[in-house]
């Protein structure tokens, strides 16, 4: 049995002694507030631009295999300021807890979120915890904010894409959104599919030392690898072909995505990126990113070509080929 | 009648061509968002140390006098960096939208955000939109991140504070607070009692400007003034012993408090700050901010001594004086 002091209770978001007792209790431990002020302050790093992303987490169910919605925040938002280029060093919290939530989940929860933060070195500087009333929320909802630095000398952007450049992914696609898919409709396989979140710093920390010739990069979460592509195209206004058998599928969500008939093209990840390259430092860098437990499975996936513009076009295996658009609807909805 | 296509669904939140029209059409015209890639991307500032902090809004009901979620989200987070010292200069926005969320609404909360946006002269840098099914959110939840530079030889905390310290208060308190209240139980008044949500930059620089010796400032919001207070003699080790008599109240609020039971100390408020000051520059520096519209009601409202230890002292205008402690449970949950 539950007691009410292990829940969440609406008095947590008062601003009064009770939510005081909870920051103390549960975030000052997890994360590094140094101090309970309203706004953290850190030293400015010497050079280099500053890359700024926010993103909220509504996950649903909270828990799935490989990992939770606390690690789920932190590394969602490394990715994003790292595949921009830059180094991520602080991130901020945001709480919105509804009432009844238990303080044991959300203990679990933040302890995903420190270790996920050690592995990608960065602090967890400021945080704030909002209550809802029962049936106004669904149990958490976390937004993180990420700041980090762009050294000087690093552009990436879609814009830079050039025709023969070569297209390279990290690792194989669907495990994170198939692990959530599996989990809701109760399907379980041997062994288990687990999300693939990481945090994917550190990798490209490694892709930018070995060759200055990155055009962009960009970690296909929600829409999967096509939408990315498809953005990719749109900007650059050029091409992305693709070879069906180049793209990297473990045979679980091979599998899994036949039985529910789904297309792992458009299936959220959470711990690989796309990057676009210029051709002759292609293979080295893919070589290079196979060294590493990020991206062991790095593959050349395909090319860059003039026509049709703003078009994917992947390359089947029986020899034809398909015009990959957006989604316009849902496909897994609460995926991150 | 509302149509389906006037509402959010949850294909908004789908990472597919839904969503990418969700923000064009409506986040990329409101904010600043140059780019769509997954982090902002702007130059460095010279000098002074960072201030980063965050916030989540979950506001009930969304809209109310004097405001609404979309410009609390934007003046609140501002406020936190104002009072530590900084001159915010860029926010990032998540939201949270249920599906079935009235898109006409969700327009107008835009609109407010960039208007409160030019007000203080900050810019929303980036974005995230997350939509849930229908009966797992409230309409509508925004987190906004806040960065800002902190120039050199400012350095607020209340371990600043000294005996003999004066408390300045730059407004009313109470009125954000009673304006929700007010509207959740359906009493009006006569004129309507505004909230008094705005950006506080403008009057922090201005104070900044007048003189080197402010210990602390911090905007009094949940909890309200007394829980404020309170972390300040908790924080310090000394007593903030303040008079009744030079809180700024208005009529409206103290009639409605006194209708509803509640005390004006513990109403949030989302437009003032509380500074600690030395003692010799306390008056100049009320004579300025009342030449500011954001400072028209400021004073002293009281002062630090030595004893007793930890305590808020409130000398009341009968001629005694009480303790003030934080408020354990709840006063007005869903105030910001």
């Amino acid at each position: 049995m539950e007691l009410c002091m292990d829940l969440i209770q609406l008095a947590h978001g008062s601003g009064g002694r009770m939510m005081h007792q909870l920051i103390r209790d549960y975030f000052v431990p997890a994360f590094d507030l140094r101090t309970l002020n309203d706004s953290a302050v850190m030293d400015e790093p010497a050079s280099g631009r500053i890359a700024i992303t926010t993103d909220s987490y509504v996950i649903s169910p909270l828990f799935f295999p490989g990992g939770d919605i606390g690690m789920l925040s932190v590394c969602g938002t490394v990715n994003d300021l790292s595949v921009s280029g830059a180094r991520p060093l602080y991130l901020t919290a945001g709480f919105i807890l509804e009432e009844g939530f238990p303080l044991k989940d959300l203990k679990k929860i933040l302890a995903s979120m420190t270790e996920a933060s050690l592995k990608a070195g960065i602090r967890i500087v400021a945080g704030d915890t909002k209550v809802v009333d029962r049936g106004k929320g669904d149990g958490l909802f976390i937004n993180t904010a990420g700041f980090g630095i762009i050294e000087d000398g690093i552009s990436l952007s879609p814009f830079n894409i050039t025709v023969g450049d070569r297209i390279v992914l990290s690792g194989s696609i669907g495990n994170h959104g198939i692990s959530v898919m599996a989990l809701r409709n109760g399907i379980s396989f041997e062994p288990d599919i687990l999300s693939d979140a990481r945090p994917l710093n550190r990798l490209v920390e490694r892709m930018l030392g070995i060759t200055g010739n990155i055009r962009v990069m960009r970690d296909p979460t929600r829409g999967g690898l096509a939408t990315t592509l498809k953005e990719f195209a749109h900007d650059s206004g050029l091409c992305m072909r693709i070879s069906e058998g180049s793209v990297p599928v473990r045979p679980g969500v091979r599998g899994a995505c036949e039985l529910l008939g789904l297309d792992p093209l458009y299936i959220a990840n959470e711990g690989i990126l796309v990057a676009v390259v210029d051709r002759g430092d292609a293979e080295a860098l893919v070589c290079e990113m196979r060294k590493t437990p990020e991206g062991a499975e790095a593959a050349i996936i395909g090319e860059v070509t003039e026509a049709p513009k703003r078009t994917v076009l992947l390359n089947t295996e029986i020899g034809g080929s398909r015009i990959i658009d957006m989604l316009s609807g849902d496909q897994l909805p609460r995926i991150c």
